[in-house]
């Protein structure tokens, strides 16, 4: 890639950064000190925070279209496990010097393509220059003014259910990583789920009918731990319903992976909800009208703790640490 | 410093952020994927990001107390600049893997000072770990619904105000540069306003006075710019007026600093703003009674660009760059 020389924070704002903020007022066309944010009358504004980082969640030359789609992913999970819907969010861009043209063109159109997508707006920012690539995001979201899901709520006998599958893309950063080796089909496949996670928006859809939600960012034992804690209450996991892809499953019966690392393993966006049995019917219905894979995994039982096909989990690898 | 090796991401959010959301229902006791914030019916919510980074806006083993008196400033120079009041702010950290004990209590220590000062509270955040300090931050502040301070509004025949003193911080950096020699008062009073510089809280006085109004972190020049600019005006300025320190005046008398450079050089956190002059002795008066320093340097004129003296400014170094 051609290196060049305009680039200024000047440059970057105007040519790449103004078109995402869409000509909403609440940017100010990225003229003043700050942005301002329009919370609709019926509406609770939600906000999250995420950082990604080179080296951490995401390699040196990966591509930039990968790198945008993580940021957005990180954060529009967090926004969808609280019932929400995205509005707007603002980019802090610490970049190296030497970032091209051609990184930066990539970069923001698949942010504007994920904006377009589900619906948000670039409201403000930062730039910076670093060593490394670091990216973080503010993101804000509505949800019901009266109804605000969180991640304290789940109830005994409730339903524990799953969106999509579990650990495809952590099996992804295994082969980045020459860890694990599988054949050409099997590599395009998990370095897709790596390279380009997709959060789960069905939270908004299933506010009112969940009693605890969180999203899967830091492993499916660790994640399932916090709705269970806070009420010292426990989950009863049937280990033969966890949703996994046919190529992770293959895997499975391989034994090139196993159950425990898939569900200790982090970097999923998908939901991990409970809800109470009655509503089981309207929820496959929603997530069959969204075309939203929904799995009833186990449920919530008056015994504290994890326990997999009745054996209560001694939790080695807890959660997946973002730090340290 | 002993290192501790107890430092985990849990482990720094129960024992120091924790702290810091003072119990605030908004935060969820860091306990969900996202927080929320009250908006109140006569407000409008203003928001902001600055981030700062180790080798650019502070050094290595510069105090904690200095990077979180800066993280802090810089953003609340931006909401006062928009006439609003701070309400909480989002912290992502990015710290390496040795950070102290030691270090993370100065620093939250501070970060809880400044807080209970200027009454705001850590709603949320994110930590992950990398090799150099860097800090991100999203500032939210109350402006009155009808009213919204911004740079687009200067009109002909306007006061320019300045609050406070320029150049005192960057002849702080020229100074830990070693770029300028001074003797050892000198030194310890811009170090000082290098390492722990303030922002002006004057912006939701003045609100409904102000027509105009900017924080001068990128220049006297830079920033006065950005108020003319838009609306093709311009701005004549008696240099005699413009407000420095004893101790800045005494460097330009022995030309150890010139005034080309003061007028240039950022990092300087007082409000630059404009006003109908009938309004002249009510801002006075407001100052005065915060006790606030102000001082009238010039007015906005129908000739575009700026006159210093009378004589049009080229401006060679435009404004301060954070970014290249």
């Amino acid at each position: 890639m051609k290196k060049n020389k305009k680039i200024s924070e000047q440059y970057i704002i105007n040519k790449y950064l103004r078109k995402l903020h869409w000509n909403k007022i609440e940017s100010f066309d990225f003229k003043n000190d700050a942005a301002y944010l329009k919370v609709p009358k019926n509406k609770k504004l939600v906000v999250t925070n995420d950082t990604i980082l080179e080296s951490t969640d995401f390699f040196k030359n990966d591509p930039p279209e990968s790198i945008a789609n993580k940021i957005i992913t990180y954060n529009l999970s967090d926004i969808s496990s609280m019932g929400a819907n995205p509005y707007a969010y603002t980019l802090s861009l610490c970049l190296p010097k030497n970032t091209t043209d051609s990184w930066l063109n990539k970069f923001t159109k698949k942010l504007n393509f994920l904006q377009k997508k589900y619906n948000f707006f670039l409201i403000g920012g930062d730039l910076s220059n670093s060593n490394k690539i670091i990216i973080s995001s503010n993101f804000f979201g509505f949800a019901p003014k009266d109804i605000l899901l969180n991640r304290i709520g789940a109830k005994i006998n409730d339903d524990i259910w799953i969106t999509g599958n579990l650990g495809d893309s952590s099996i992804g950063l295994e082969i980045r990583r020459k860890k694990i080796k599988t054949n050409n089909i099997y590599k395009k496949f998990f370095l897709k789920k790596y390279l380009f996670p997709q959060h789960c928006s069905l939270g908004n859809k299933i506010n009112n009918l969940a009693t605890s939600a969180i999203d899967l960012s830091d492993g499916f034992y660790g994640d399932l731990e916090k709705l269970i804690n806070e009420k010292k209450i426990g989950a009863l996991i049937n280990s033969n319903l966890i949703p996994f892809s046919t190529k992770t499953q293959q895997l499975i019966r391989n034994k090139i992976i196993n159950l425990n690392y898939l569900l200790s393993s982090g970097d999923n966006y998908e939901l991990l909800f409970t809800s109470n049995s009655k509503n089981s019917s309207t929820i496959n219905r929603i997530a069959l009208n969204y075309n939203i894979k929904i799995t009833k995994v186990g449920r919530i039982i008056e015994k504290k703790g994890i326990h997999l096909d009745g054996k209560k989990i001694k939790i080695i690898n807890k959660s997946f640490q973002h730090f340290f």
